[in-house]
């Protein structure tokens, strides 16, 4: 039985407010659309079937080393979390399966499942954590987990990401996200070759304990928190990895670990013809690791990046089903704001993405028009889509407007008197 | 007597074409914007109230120090330049002005003048150029120009520039840019401290010859040609120049001049409050000073900057009349097309900005409601104004779709039979 | 009565261990040297006298926002953090001033000074801090706090920085430098001319509390903890703030605080031409404000940026005595080693710039001959003058050989016993 | 017949000078490095028995897009480039052998035999030149080469490299290095997986014509001279290529083709790994692909790749032997004195390198002792090892100081006097 913490009459309240524009907005971009030869519904109902899955570290309050200031009613475990991801989910239809974390989130797992049951929840990628040490463990990670110099450290990394297997495997996850912060901040620190192949090896531990219907996703970084060289830096590097683990092995995509300038867009082709992309971490960023929202300060190379995935859909590539997940740190927003809006953008990007006239493209491509080939992607992008969302999640008993029906829930000031506020301090993520 | 390149009726039978679509697109956003409390008229209105100058230098094709790939029917001079622009400006009704650059451009200024008037053309800011050698020229640029060791260097270059201003005052120009490419390969080469007095001292004297009624817009530039040392470097230093000379001397912002990751609508934003922005270079960048076309690769930080614009504007800045020029380098497409687009790329994020709701954002902003002021902007942004911009050039006589009435025109393949092909060659900016 | 906590005598045996070695060093640099027509000993005698203040935060381990790995005796308070800096400065003979952080390190200042008095230490520059939030403070900093929209949080920062400019008058400070995090993470968030005007009204505000014989030193930043926009951005901003501020005002260089690619070296060139380089946190950096070890990662950068203070003394700049200050993170090793590495390489830096043969450089300049000015730069940094730091230190009665003296000496081990053991946790500055 | 331009007595004369300070600091150096347990004149012979590849445009001046400023005697053709090189290795004895550019260095390949023989120089990896058009060219490489999207230039592209594999092979010649500028300025200009598969089906087709004793050098570039995309962008396409291709087929690096901030030593080190490394472009650069004099800007980065090659060969790797080559655009130095300054750096950095103690780094490395890690590698690069570089000079005959020898031959104005001056212009490469 769901259980979920807003009322679905205020939801259908709020969209009666809003639907009368909308469907005026709707009709307008049909007939718009019809004009360029494309049928509003199909995309509709493509939007409506795409999914990201929310990350349960996400719904706290995010901080940086310097400070984290939290917000009111910040969950106080991982059933908190779910209940904030189901909101999330009741309000975008966009979002029905969460990340966890571990060991924050580690919890019966039976409990859980029934939780998550209850609010209509699944469970995504599961995530290790080696990058930090927690209190009952035996060997710290402060000069690296699985590529430790240590070789008690690295069997300690490799049986924590075994365990979180076996929790997803209770839970029904089906894929491994590992991400280290192995490096170092000094050259000579580290021997970059003996790190890697001290990698390759504990990886290859956990790769034996993956079922056959799992995936293990390596998460490269250019930097932070190791700031001088990072064991798994690149792209490159990543693409070794999944290489030399075997056939379920994929690499995933973080848009906010790259070097400033890098063409992201053209690693994703890249791994996609190569087999190797397991999918995304959506967030943005101008600086570094900015973990900003979604779409928040680059809204066009994100359209780039789906505009990828679009395109390998047309070509036909053969068992291409990359995950999609947020990973997005929020300091100064309520996080469940941020991630209604995360998924809203990335489900925008999708759907300008599926707008592009590929034949036209195409066309353009083979003639070396780059003037009506750029502006074939620009006219799809500036496609004002928001009706599209809108009814995609219409359609699903969500909410028009999902900020604004968050809002007029009070679900915020609710939890605030059920969960006790926190003190701030210095930084760090939860 | 205006001589227009292109028949006026094959405009008037191309919008022809378009009018029942536009008109129905610019009906769908009038009454989706009356939804938001805004009049489409007044924004159509201001945008065609909007113009931004084109760069002679701009209707060429352009090179890289690798190569340089000319196209069919390239300007064999200034008096071919003006044709190309006029043509930008008949289809656009966006660029009723043409930035010149001496000494490619040296003509006697009454021949120049004539022709232009019959073009309908006016002459936005003069350019001088003393980063590469004229064949005439006594002394070299080599090591630098205005911050060259040598005086007769310096003062050759300082004469140079007010030749600039008198070509300009005999065309009705009011302003003088002026970039240097000074700077060092080594670190050594220069000192920082003695270039830049020498600098600041070339500048006073271009300064004094200035009439009273221009303006001398000085550009900052990271780097390239010199790349360890760039005598005006950044905004800072741009700033510190245009401080020293006196009220007429401002900063122009070339948006492609900058450092990776620097916020240049903030530079905008700090340049307006200290009564120091001259204006404009447009184009976009992905890696360094790429050149390319205006809105081509971050078309929201395009927006951003007219975001600051128009809040300038929208705050009552005092005597703000900002110069708005492209400059751009057409490698792979034709040059008319290209600034065509690049024009419609402006107003378009120039539109955008204006649908910004100022009063809404100031009060998130007030109340720290970081989502709400984020979504307060990309839903102005977001907003798909090509039917403002359509009408603003259909009201004013020109094309409701630029590029496809350009080709239809013929117009590239008449004058590559009046002007003889080029070789190609390495590279360089022509 | 100086209770410095390394026995005098165990500095004797170590540097006994190394005298010959040294002295043979020493000789053989003072030949070459002679015959580069050096006196060796002059040098010796200015790096002797060359000074860096070590930052009482530099003590404890730092962390990132992922995590903090504390190690054995971390400092409980200030007075540990005292104690851990007179061993630097009794080793090293190059650090004998402390720069403290309010509130972390608010104590009676009447004992604080005796402590000092005792250890021989004095007080450099004075910081505040508005970038987190204290346990008892009434307004959240989370959205600002100079430049906040909420009037009584920016007073309440005006008063904690006239406190710390009051505790440091207790203790004989002269300076005080202000760092804040205001920023924003969201374009639209916050208004950029609204947010600085109010930023420099509250710096008008401190600077008005500021006694005579005092500096202010305004630190810029280009992002973190804001991530996309930040009030005290660059150099450009910070020497308006300085020059808006009066002639007691002063930029401080971070040396990590810039954008990827920047020319540091130039910006302290331009500071002291304008009369405003107050001073640097020195560390050094390969991505963002990575706060490494000081010339850890591209010790030629530092060389280059002494160049210039070096150059400054050389042609006689008046009033010029910019304030030396260590500001790093030490993640992955013992503070007290990083800091006493970072003093000698700092010193270093110095050592070699005075090395420069400046009217051979002068004269290469004025002829442009790069290549050799550029080698006349390179010669001065490539002189191995360890032995010249290692006779000003031993000279001092400091150690020849600082590190190996510290580990000899046990302290570490001996204050790991005192100092009862930290757990890590989730990141941080401390 | 050996013809060198400068005669032998001069380079005797002008080291007689230098040789008693040269002596005297040969000597202080073995004593101190002794006290270190390195044979000083181990390590000179391992640095004699060092060369690098002076590449033959690089005798000509360089320029930028915006102009070129070309110096005195500039070379004529390959043969007056051959003669260039050849002054480079009399001085150096570190440069014997040329790369050469088809189509510019095409001619008659026994003549340019027998001329190289004349002056003991050989031929290292031939370079194919695809990035502009020659004068008799029949398709264009506007819009790429080898993956333009048309067969028949991609097909030329393809003969084009099996030719200069002829000439290499009539030459001895043992590699071909192959650099596109293919790619794209906008997005959608191009399909990055098509264009992709199209490369490496032509680069098949080269690698086909390879001799089985040749090694075909692919090269990345981040970007520059196509300003969206690039199709051989990063290491991690490069990798894919050799991978693809076979064992033949290895990545090179050209020290100035990677993103901000990258750490290149950590590419140089996975390649090795992987058994794709194929060799160096040499150079040095702040911004971009500068194309600035080894060593001049970040000397401690290209000793950490020296590092990272001197551990390979510690760590016995097999079949390890890649290419050094220098690629420099040489804009305001005399290009032979660059050369000759940067082969000096380049051995500079293999020097430093072999001085690191690697046992006792090994330990540091396996104790996580970061800081006295860093301190092995910086003592090693601190070490001034220029008696060691002249001393394996003198010893082969050639100078004790090259740049003052050149100086005093008068070679420069010799050959200003047999070769035409030229005419600066538009920028580019020669």
């Amino acid at each position: 039985m769901t259980e979920l913490r807003i009322a679905a009459d205020l939801v259908d309240r709020e969209n009666e407010k809003r639907a009368k524009a909308h469907e005026a907005d709707y009709a307008a971009l049909g007939e718009h659309l019809s004009r360029r030869n494309v049928d509003i519904d199909a995309i509709t109902a493509k939007v409506a079937a795409f999914h990201v899955a929310v990350p349960s570290w996400g719904v706290g309050t995010g901080g940086t080393r310097f400070a984290r200031f939290p917000g009111l009613g910040e969950p106080r475990g991982i059933f908190d979390k779910l209940d904030d991801c189901a909101v999330i989910n009741q309000l975008t239809a966009a979002t029905p399966t969460v990340s966890l974390h571990i060991p924050w989130d580690k919890e019966d797992p039976a409990r859980l499942k029934a939780h998550a049951d209850a609010l209509d929840l699944g469970f995504d990628a599961m995530n290790s954590n080696t990058f930090s040490d927690a209190a009952d463990q035996q060997h710290s990670y402060k000069y690296g987990s699985l590529s430790h110099t240590d070789a008690a450290t690295r069997q300690q990394a490799v049986e924590h990401n075994i365990e979180c297997i076996e929790i997803g495997k209770a839970l029904g996850s089906k894929a491994l996200t590992v991400w280290i912060g192995d490096g170092s901040n000094f050259p000579g620190q580290s021997n970059f070759t003996k790190s890697f192949e001290r990698y390759l090896a504990g990886m290859a531990d956990i790769y034996k304990a993956l079922p056959d219907d799992w995936r293990l996703f390596s998460e490269h970084k250019m930097y932070e928190p190791a700031f001088y060289s990072t064991v798994v830096q690149d792209w490159g590097t990543n693409y070794l990895i999944a290489n030399t683990l075997g056939e379920k092995a994929f690499c995933l995509v973080d848009l906010g670990h790259h070097a400033p300038n890098t063409n992201i867009e053209m690693i994703v082709a890249r791994l996609i013809q190569f087999g190797k992309l397991g999918g995304f971490h959506f967030n943005d960023s101008k600086y570094g690791d900015d973990d900003l929202d979604a779409g928040a300060i680059e809204p066009y190379r994100l359209f780039l990046v789906f505009n990828e995935l679009v395109d390998a859909e047309h070509r036909g590539v053969k068992q291409f089903h990359p995950a999609h997940m947020i990973d997005q740190s929020h300091n100064v927003t309520d996080p469940i704001e941020s991630l209604i809006s995360s998924a809203n953008e990335i489900r925008r990007a999708y759907a300008q993405a599926l707008l592009v006239d590929r034949s036209a493209l195409e066309n353009f491509q083979q003639e070396n028009d780059a003037l009506m080939a750029s502006d074939t992607l620009k006219r799809a992008y500036r496609t004002d889509v928001e009706a599209i969302l809108a009814q995609a999640r219409k359609k699903a008993g969500a909410a028009i407007d999902p900020i604004a029906t968050y809002r007029a829930s009070g679900y915020r000031k609710q939890v605030a008197g059920e969960r006790p506020s926190q003190r701030g301090g210095s930084g760090g993520i939860v």
